[in-house]
């Protein structure tokens, strides 16, 4: 089974407006309300994929019900521990007229040191099982800043192979504690190493302890610095829609090829035909998967000079 | 006791960004929630002000569940009727740099014709014991636009003083059924007579059948047709602050001050001085009772010339 680890979940709330004018009153036309934090997106791709998944983290409150009950809904098995604060929300308000997004993002409930000690437990419990774990996204205030390089400490111990994605000083901490993989954005990898030149931000970020380093480049897909050597690969065509979501699709794609076994050309053309496929979807976040399998045999694969 | 309805209750969200700018993420930094609509900010600044209170309409679904969670550490005493739909939220997000406000109102959760009948029932018996009520806010989806129409009939029906504080079609329904008391804002006042002049609008409102109008003209203050003569009542001084629910507080003094069978002149000044105690208040939609109890004695009434 796939382990997905979420500290800071969150209900997801995608509000249709005509048009946001600030400081003006508005009807949303439509609400769409469901389970996210990043982890919770990897963890719906990959059960979507035919994977075994399961999902923890944090969830409190009568949001943290809510989020529960949907997740309910999907096969991704619940194994999130409860905390006493209550589950944040974030509001996504689309802008009908134009397709454009603004964010709101609560900030979480405080985790208290005991909900903490209660995840670890968890957490390492479920690693006795788990083919690949992927912590994601933000830390809830309370939490330390190294608590990710905490649970890498933790999966590389129990054998278990861990993909990182988050941001920030959690990311900075938790790369020096030797991943297996971090999947940075162009913004993260900037934030990290302080270039803005994708390949030798990239090798930058292999040389602070990740053992692969899988750069998203946006549109222009993935740049990737592996033991095996460097790849770049890109999707046959620009595709137009909502990017919401397509960073996850893109973990979910190199988990997969990574518990398959499969060789990195492979598990790359999976993460990038995903999100592809999640930026043509409808509905934000979710991938369209016949897209996805239209896609996935037409990414450009390209083995670059690894002595750049 | 006081009845107040609210047919389309909420969940209130106030978030406080640094700036709020279309397009981009925002932190929210404060989160405040509390249990809205304006039948039930009236009811809580009734309660406040020592009246035994009472608030019917509808509530449903999880965030159904959190409004009454909440109501229920409030004096108001809770006789909403459950939907199978959600109840909605509203989210106010509060520019920090300027305090400018930006509103996203959900439409809330299709009423069936069963709850309708339902909750008529709960109506009709909790008018049987009530000295007033309160008819507030937009009709959810699902309900006729006639709906307040009827409650104003049934009410009269049982010999109770009923207010009415709506816009738009429901309003001009409404009216025609012949509420004891409208309170138009000017928006409301211009959409159902056409002028904006408030003297003319106010008479012309009065003329479609309410016993008594009495129009907010915002920090000016109220301006009163009552079967007793004309009224203009204004604050002290000009207040500044959030106008959020000042308007529901003025219903709140127009009711406290006709269930003590107080002279119009106090109702109004008992209504001005709640709405600057309102927009006084650092808590939105609280009032400030110290600066409420300044400013009663304070508010300037004239009586105007009633043959305008």
């Amino acid at each position: 089974m796939i382990l997905t680890v979420t500290l800071n979940t969150a209900v997801d709330l995608t509000y249709r407006v005509p048009a946001l004018t600030p400081h003006a009153s508005h009807r949303v036309t439509q609400v769409i309300e469901r389970p996210g934090g990043k982890g919770l997106n990897v963890a719906r791709v990959l059960a979507a994929l035919g994977h075994e998944t399961v999902a923890t983290g944090f969830a409190g409150g009568a949001t943290g019900a809510v989020l529960r009950e949907q997740l309910a809904t999907t096969p991704v098995r619940d194994e999130l521990v409860e905390t006493a604060g209550a589950t944040r929300r974030t509001v996504a308000v689309v802008d009908a007229a134009t397709g454009d997004t603004t964010q709101l993002n609560e900030p979480g409930p405080t985790v208290t040191a005991a909900e903490w000690t209660a995840f670890r437990v968890r957490f390492t419990a479920l690693l006795d099982g788990a083919t690949a774990v992927a912590l994601c996204g933000s830390l809830p205030p309370g939490i330390h800043v190294g608590a990710y390089a905490e649970l890498v400490r933790l999966a590389r111990t129990a054998g278990v192979p861990v993909l990182l994605d988050t941001s920030g000083e959690p990311l900075r901490r938790g790369i020096a504690a030797r991943p297996d993989l971090v999947k940075p954005n162009a913004d993260e990898l900037a934030q990290l190493t302080g270039s803005r030149d994708p390949l030798r931000a990239t090798h930058e970020a292999r040389g602070r302890g990740a053992r692969t380093v899988v750069s998203s480049l946006g549109p222009d897909g993935l740049l990737a610095a592996t033991p095996e050597g460097l790849w770049r690969a890109t999707p046959p065509t620009a595709v137009k829609g909502n990017p919401t979501g397509a960073g996850d699709s893109a973990v979910a794609g190199l988990l997969s090829g990574l518990v398959d076994g499969a060789p990195w050309p492979d598990r790359l053309s999976r993460a990038v035909a995903l999100s592809a496929a999640t930026v043509l979807s409808p509905v934000a976040g979710e991938f369209d998967p016949t897209a996805y399998e239209e896609l996935l045999p037409k990414v450009t694969l390209k083995q670059l000079d690894d002595s750049a």
